[in-house]
């Protein structure tokens, strides 16, 4: 049996995976803060449904949201404060007293989507997570890529715009303050500031409590202004994958992430968009675009997948 | 003996290469225009090679410029004018009555410089080629990457700047616009046509016939304005090497092309920008900065060494 753990921002999901892929439990808890706790809550889990399913023969593995080494440190994490610079493989593998392979959350999601979900059987796949950020893995001519230090695929700040918006990391014109769930939440405020938006902002009760979720509802409303702001949202999303269709060559990219329970509203849009801005789309064939099957499982079952194989 | 063929926009270039990786022979021809021709010249070259080191126990390989597909076909070459969908490992093979593998003459200049040049021992290389415009070819976790129809790493038409100049390619603020040979070129010009570059326009006799060469020639001598070109060229040239950092988390970067022997006049200013653009460059190794070592033979023994594996 298989064992994955995805920590995020407020929950740790686990799941047991057996050898035919599937998932035969779940469990959940609250993500708490500062490192002892978080390998505490992470152990308890992944023990608690290894023992469900045999504890000896189990494997560990999991997903944690940020930059982690091919070693399984944790070296920054803007969604656990506090948390740098930790050894997470070596805290899990001495709790648990069994080897943990640890990796970031949208590996372990890239990961799953190859073997079991939107991307199963193909060669070259390119997932983007559309989340509070933009997360990223790859799989490169049959093979996950981690790259020299572990960071491959982390797509949120390449630049698209040397004029864009100022970004925490640093730099202007990063991809996720445009193509992300905030971005969404972002483009609709500065509208509504100017006056759109009226019904969103009416139901939201003020501007700043816009969210992108209100947004996509209205949009499926055909809301005028919303369907604008996911056509902003499409635009760029377009961008971000015909640079990455020129890095990566990929078959299919695969979305997924909180905004890709959006697609129906926005997947005509976006579809649009690629087509006009993938290079020499007359002369190849343009990457397929599917969204993710797995849902918020993704993570954790690519972190079983994951652990299996290390 | 493994013979490699690299043909350029105004030349083909062969090898021989040996078992040690060492270079025989070398030969050169003009690069005719039109298939008939191109297949009668690649393939003389590659015979007459042949013939000196045994042609029985020879393997064959080309390196094309354009977008070849994982099949030996090039769909489409700037460099080779009147030549589109051309089954060049299907009209070679035939001409040489034996297997000739086809790809990209980046794909091929990286595939050289990690096994015998700048990239050696490292397992994550990207590489660079700065010439007219902007080519790319990718070591990744120890794998040259193709890609799903062959053409990964093809980076020169990577936006970067959504209001930047227009490209042929019909999008605009393509990265070979800002950090190519002829970019070079056209920031001269644009400058000179303000006043300033005056030394190198008295030595070019007007502001069109400005080229790379001279200004790189000029920047070595001081010259303030000159300077000023090549810093441009280095902050986008460093823009570029930070997004694809975040996708490949290259080991290292290996420049190369035309530009790269002005290396010792923009290193300086390439590292300065290019720590400066890198996420989280607090938070991790930064890539390295090399530059090609085999010149311009690395595209022919690329395909030497290309031809042999496949």
């Amino acid at each position: 049996m298989k064992i994955g753990v995805d920590v995020g921002g407020t929950k740790c999901l686990g799941v047991a995976v057996d050898t035919d892929g599937v998932v035969v439990a779940v469990d959940r808890r609250p993500t708490p803060h500062g490192t002892e706790e978080l390998t505490a809550t992470v152990c308890g889990l992944a023990r608690a449904l290894a023992e469900q399913t045999g504890f000896d023969e189990a494997t560990f593995g999991v997903g944690l949201p940020g930059s982690i080494t091919r070693h399984g440190v944790l070296t920054s994490s803007p969604h656990l404060p506090g948390v740098t610079n930790f050894d997470a493989g070596a805290a899990f593998s001495s709790d648990l007293g069994r080897p943990v392979a640890v990796t970031n959350d949208a590996t372990c999601a890239v990961l799953a989507e190859w073997h079991l979900g939107a991307g199963r059987g193909v060669d070259n796949v390119v997932m983007i997570t559309m989340g509070t950020g933009i997360g990223g893995g790859v799989i490169a001519d049959g093979m996950l890529l981690l790259g020299a230090n572990g960071y491959a695929g982390e797509f949120g700040h390449m630049m698209i715009d040397p004029n864009g918006p100022s970004c925490p990391c640093g730099q202007r014109g990063c991809w996720e303050r445009y193509a992300s769930g905030s971005a969404v939440a972002l483009e609709a405020k500065r509208l509504a500031a100017d006056g759109m938006l009226e019904a969103v902002v009416a139901q939201a009760g003020s501007i700043e409590a816009i969210t992108s979720e209100l947004v996509v509802a209205a949009a499926a409303r055909g809301d005028a202004d919303a369907v604008k702001v996911l056509d902003h949202f499409a635009y760029w999303m377009a961008a971000g994958l015909a640079n990455l269709t020129n890095a990566f060559d990929p078959a299919c990219f695969v979305l997924g992430g909180g905004l890709s329970e959006a697609a129906p509203v926005f997947e005509p849009m976006l579809r649009q968009h690629v087509a006009a801005a993938v290079y020499a789309s007359n002369l190849r064939p343009q990457p397929e675009i599917r969204f993710a099957e797995l849902g918020e499982r993704a993570g954790a079952i690519g972190a079983a997948l994951y652990g299996a194989t290390r």
